[in-house]
């Protein structure tokens, strides 16, 4: 038994730290699976004070620890080795306090993304981060990728709805940095350094969220449009006219919408005729009497301004609900369309539809029936593409990884909108960022890690 | 003449560079003027790599330099030393890009605020922070400031509307981290370091903005309330009832309203009678048609449910207007009030009125004539006091601060909501940050400027 390991059982006892075949197969990769590996030993800490005192010992044996929440990254952030402990917040887990006055929420990192936004609700409020892996994905995990989904373009990414941090740094140190109010600049924003990062800057622990007033009426519409450079223009159009009721653009190349209203079962297509692109447009506000007539009102004038060719609206919360589970069944992927490769690109609005042309043209001549689907927050500058090469044992990410970041590299876009760098992405980080902007983050990791035993390579491949 | 005067006048020549008498004034300290000095000189770059190569030769004569932009700050952050070096944005200044299909704009760091406004304005956009100082405040000051104002409880600080800035290190490197998407997860968010550090970690020169959707119709209203609690009634029910219209929500306590509405020249009160509490309520929608039935519903169900007794409806943008002076005539304070101390905190909004209470009881005792008059952006946690004793040829102002600051240490409140803290609340800061957390700001500082050349004893005055 490794030195770590016989510290740890002694420390915390064996209730808390599993070892060998009693470490769960779930815990030895997150989801996409880059190499999965067994740990030496997965740490499931109740409190604040075990996973400081995990990561202290690991700390005084050099022992590299990563920290694991629900498990549903898509970059392999939260991948152990074979020769580090891994630390499951899982047990750490529950909603300590609301502030119904100021609208926040003081919750412990292993809570579900779920539950909150549940409690939040049964407190009259909303917490507006929202994504696919709800059930699964933690508070702590969507802080530590800084999380996007379907509401950034009214709500931002999760960053914006953090107030404040509880966070374990590298030797054990516990920084209570809990901040409850909307406004303090009493000094620098250190819980800044920890939203985003991945776990190679520290540990969250708990965390203080900003709620929002729970909305009262929702609005939703698929439309058809003629082509790209209309949805450009219904971008600006409906920041115009629906304000920041805008809650949702999420926009859907044929390639997509066919395939989802085709092959998805329980899905329909919403629209009778085929477009040259669509989109799912949702609209939050306060009341149905004077939210609706104003939805109606920017449908009616985007028809006559040529912007729409068709639209399907809602006429209930179940309509709401079933155009959104066209959007939502990327989860479904896997049975669709095969085993896939899925990129998470940024680009200027502008650009998307060109590079989704060039980066088929490019992928077709090295894999000539490769099947791509386009989809985007393009709103939010994110342009998700899902690329499946049939008859192949293994899908070739790499190669195909090589191949677009190298166009959104000429680009000058970024090679992760919203699901992080972790391992997957790290050789490509270059592409997106320059070399004094990879040196600053070097000297905060040096900085804050500099045995480099939180995460190393995860981000920055060289520490 | 010192070692660094000649290395300035040799590499930029004498129109970059100010020398004794040439230093304006003004440039001898911000607004709160706390100990004004005239700097060995005066650098007024006219680019990035102007600046650069300032911070590159100071750096080399260890020399500490201090970034001035409008001047405007509040806490004696953009003040210099005797024996420093001062660098004015003022002639890095003017709009580069737009780019209306995401709604972006790239600026240099001098420009005013209001010409950000008008130029976001112009393009169909709106640039959401403002403050009364607009038209001298410079983007790079609100930035290094992280500004709030006005319209926090819709747009958030000045932190939420910058994507990207292009910074210089204590060393001179320029870091163009210019990031134009509303979504980027490519590694750290470096740009985080130097918003709000008050040039302690870098000087800003560039940043791309996020600008919002112009809005198409402001509605507003005075409301006179009972009292306090109902003021914490009124913003939860104005926060369901406007949902992501309402914009401000600027509580003035009757010290402030008679003060306003009695003494300063054009401003008159907009209710009849008096009452225990006042509030300005703004909300911002896109047509009159949906948004001006929704703001009368709500104050109609307002007055329903007993929290507001009077509202004084503006019934025009010219009412707006004249609503919104009586916020804004704080600038008047020298004149109706006489010269005061300015207090800016954060607290819990169930808190407040027995902050102001308290408050006012302990500095009485100290000063049995003191004047107080209380506002602020209740809804941001933001409470401002304005303290005036008459009589005296020099405000007690480290006195008053010390009594305030010692009950916002009490009550777990923060001893700056907006204004930074600089140099007068420097000795304040672990009020309201514990050791841990100053002890990560300066791990942060001694990363970025290990010699402590930039604004050194700013912020952190170990540093």
């Amino acid at each position: 038994m490794s030195d770590i390991v016989a510290d740890l059982l002694r420390e915390l006892g064996p209730s808390l730290v599993a070892v060998g075949v009693d470490i769960p197969a779930r815990n030895h990769s997150d989801w996409v699976g880059v190499a999965p590996a067994e740990p030496l030993a997965l740490v499931r800490p109740r409190s604040t004070e075990d996973l400081a005192t995990t990561v202290r010992l690991c700390a005084a044996q050099a022992v590299p620890v990563v920290a694991q929440g629900g498990l549903t990254g898509l970059a392999g952030g939260a991948e152990p080795r074979a020769d580090w402990v891994a630390i499951s917040l899982e047990r750490m887990n529950g909603i300590e306090e609301i502030d119904p006055a100021t609208g926040t929420m003081l919750v412990k990192a292993g809570t579900p993304l779920e539950v909150v936004q549940q409690a939040a609700s049964e407190a009259g409020f909303f917490y507006p981060v929202d994504l696919g892996a709800r059930g699964t994905a933690t508070i702590g995990g969507t802080i530590a990728t800084n999380a996007g989904g379907n509401r950034v373009i009214r709500y931002g990414m999760t960053r914006q709805s953090i107030l404040g941090l509880e966070v374990v740094l590298a030797d054990g140190t516990i920084v209570n940095a809990l901040n409850r109010f909307l406004k303090n600049n009493a000094g620098y924003d250190i819980k800044q350094l920890f939203i985003g990062t991945e776990g190679t800057l520290g540990i969250v622990t708990r965390a203080v969220l900003r709620l929002e007033a729970e909305p009262g009426f929702t609005s939703a519409a698929v439309c058809g449009l003629p082509d790209y450079p209309a949805i450009v223009e219904l971008l600006k159009f409906a920041r115009r006219k629906l304000g920041s009721g805008l809650t949702a653009f999420e926009v859907m190349w044929p390639s997509f919408y066919d395939l989802m209203t085709s092959k998805v079962e329980g899905v329909r297509p919403p629209l009778a005729g085929r477009h040259g692109m669509y989109v799912l447009i949702e609209s939050q506000g306060t009341d149905e009497a004077f939210d609706a007539p104003r939805f109606a009102a920017f449908l009616e004038s985007a028809f006559e301004e040529g912007l729409i060719e068709d639209a399907a609206v809602a006429r209930s919360q179940g309509d709401v609900q079933a155009f959104w589970k066209i959007r939502d069944s990327v989860s479904e992927f896997s049975h669709v369309l095969g085993p896939d490769t899925a990129l998470d690109i940024s680009l200027r609005v502008a650009e998307m539809d060109d590079f989704v042309e060039e980066a088929n043209v490019a992928l077709r001549q090295a894999f000539p029936d490769m099947q791509s689907v386009s989809f985007g927050h393009v709103g939010d500058n994110n342009l998700h593409l899902n690329i499946h090469v049939p008859g192949l044992s293994k899908q070739p990410k790499p190669e195909i990884q090589a191949i677009v970041y190298e166009l959104v590299r000429r680009r000058q876009g970024s090679v992760s909108a919203e699901h992080g760098i972790g391992t997957i992405k790290a050789p490509f980080l270059p592409y997106s960022r320059n070399a004094a902007e990879i040196g600053l983050m070097e000297r905060l990791k040096d900085a804050l890690d500099p045995k480099a035993l939180l995460n190393p390579g995860k981000v920055l491949i060289r520490r």
